[in-house]
């Protein structure tokens, strides 16, 4: 993984696309094409369902539910092969792409345990490396979802005040700029504000999912930290695949049990998502990775999310966290690759890195230099 | 403070009301009215601003910016007693408000000095009470903006996840549900994504100011925070007064110098807003002290939160942070008045918490028993 085919989201992906000359419109991957579902509805061939396909980002077909997503699904598929959808068809790689949908809240999880663990290592050298929670509850944040871009954007070099080498605070371009590969799991369907989604409901909730690089400046991270978490560090540019993948088209595979067991909000039988994962600098394949190694699924952290009565709002997006496997060849992060610059420096002006996802597609950005 | 002439919101805050059967608009106080500006632009009384005050969020009005803002004001103050304008003034206390704004990104800060000071000594007996980056940049943290509420909103109890007196983890309904006394700075302008808001320009893009209550679930905070920050501790809700209320209607006042200086991104004479704020709980006042506590500006605010080229949204809220000063009945937050429950117990079901601003108007709410 991935074969050239591998690159390519799982077909009935979905994502909004602009033909020449025309308004962006929602489209759904099929092979090495994109289904045009705003000129299908327009010719009758699926249901248009009330104009949704016609907004320039999904959030009206995400809120509609998962009948309508599964509906649209076998309407297209009945399509398949049929001459009067010909005319609806584009080169998947000729359409301009835009940012899928309208981010509503973000919150970004730290599901990994390899790389939690690893983290814990590198900066609490000698103490435990997962903190007493870890185990207990999906830990996240809120991140920031106005700066939510769209594979292809450049992300420039965030500035940013950090700790120098004399122990006095600077200011200027992060020197520690880094990756994290992260799975995104898009909200579609709300919750009421007051109620708590249950764990085993919570699937329900979820449109579908995206590739995610959470860029960090570890240097702005680590002198704001502390006590309420990153900030700056992150919230400059968080990456998102163009397309969204329907969680039922991913593989889900078993896990073992969790030690010790969740609380029952929590319980459920231990799964995972079998979506091979790698990071490309520059061409290169320096990481590969799974994302069957999140210890907590999306259900739990979306019942985790909700057990104090916070709402879920269609364009909701929930990051797992860093992906990282047991190798040292499998961490999601350069943080952990290079652990901590000793082995492997961080990202450098005009670098290309390229995360991707069987059945997801791609995430691509340029690095450009700080203004 | 507050007289019951400081309970009103400044003439010429801004709000949405619905008038009995018809859809909610746009309105600014006048003395004990609120003035309908969608019924005064369709009379042709002042500029309709192509339509932005018939939508049912304030959002198009302050994406307009400062000269849009100001000619509106002036507008109203030329129709200051003119019988025309009658037929469009409802009771300020009889109409129903609604949330004033769609929140796009919520952060919040931690800019008083004696709150950051008195959770120090709270959380990390025997420390310096402030960490060593408090001094160097406005501490942060981003919110969940789908559970911002308006003023008058029910807060229904939330659960979650706490660590029990045995030291195992438990889940159940929150036993430190506390309050924090802040200051909204609601964001007009946006700034593009990968630019900075110089300090010196950063007040063009704040629309107003609300009241805020960051409600706050201490145990659950306590248990969830390390490392990356309050989550479910803090989004079950916040509060927002009904009224954003004009910065310039504020009254400014200098501060003395910030020790050490700051970096130049964050530069600028210091000052304050000269605002009175008082915390109610059933009635009686408990807390009372002033926003010219606040150590960080708003506009210092906005220049960090920009640093790393993260844009501004309309709609964007900045929390202040709990507002505390000095003196023992100063203390904007129940864990700081009641010292961590040594002389106060927090918030029991029933309770009323009002917190008041001269010239902000109210946030007002009950609490109601976890589900």
């Amino acid at each position: 993984m991935p074969s050239s085919r591998g690159i390519r989201p799982a077909d009935h992906s979905f994502g909004v696309f602009s033909p020449p000359g025309a308004a962006p419109r929602a489209g759904a991957v099929e092979g090495d094409a994109v289904l045009d579902l705003a000129a299908l509805a327009a010719a009758g061939l699926i249901d248009g369902l009330d104009g949704a396909f016609t907004a320039p980002v999904l959030n009206p077909f995400m809120a509609l539910g998962p009948a309508a997503w599964a509906a649209t699904r076998d309407a297209l598929d009945a399509l398949r092969g049929d001459p009067r959808a010909d005319a609806h068809r584009h080169d998947l790689d000729g359409v301009a792409l835009r940012m899928p949908f309208a981010v509503a809240d973000f919150a970004d999880f730290y599901a990994s345990e390899h790389h939690a663990a690893n983290l814990g290592r590198i900066l609490r050298p000698g103490d435990e490396p997962l903190l007493p929670n870890w185990r207990r509850l999906p830990v996240g944040y809120h991140g920031r979802a106005g700066t939510v871009v769209v594979s292809g954007t450049d992300v420039v070099r965030p500035c940013g005040q950090y700790l120098g080498e004399d122990g006095e605070p600077a200011f200027g371009p992060s020197r520690r700029l880094d990756i994290e590969l992260e799975l995104g799991f898009v909200v579609g369907v709300p919750s009421a504000h007051g109620d708590r989604v249950p764990v085993e409901r919570a699937l329900e909730h979820i449109f579908g999912v995206v590739l995610l690089n959470d860029w960090s400046a570890r240097d702005l991270q680590a002198w704001e930290y502390r006590p309420l978490g990153p900030f700056l560090g992150k919230s400059f540019a968080t990456s998102v695949s163009a397309w969204v993948t329907p969680l039922e088209t991913l593989r889900r595979t078993a896990r073992g049990p969790q030690e010790p067991a969740p609380l029952p909000y929590l319980a459920e039988a231990p799964w995972g998502l079998d979506v091979a994962l790698a990071v490309e600098l520059n061409g290169e394949r320096i990481a590969a990775t799974n994302a069957r190694e999140l210890y907590w699924s999306p259900a739990q952290m979306i019942a985790h999310l909700t057990a104090n009565g916070a709402s879920l709002r269609t364009g909701d997006l929930l990051g797992s966290g860093t992906i990282s496997g047991p190798g040292e060849d499998e961490r999601g992060s350069l943080i952990e690759l290079g652990w901590n610059g000793a082995t492997r420096s961080f990202l450098a002006d005009g670098d290309e890195v390229v995360l991707r996802g069987a059945g997801l597609g791609e995430v691509r950005a340029h690095i450009l230099p700080a203004r």
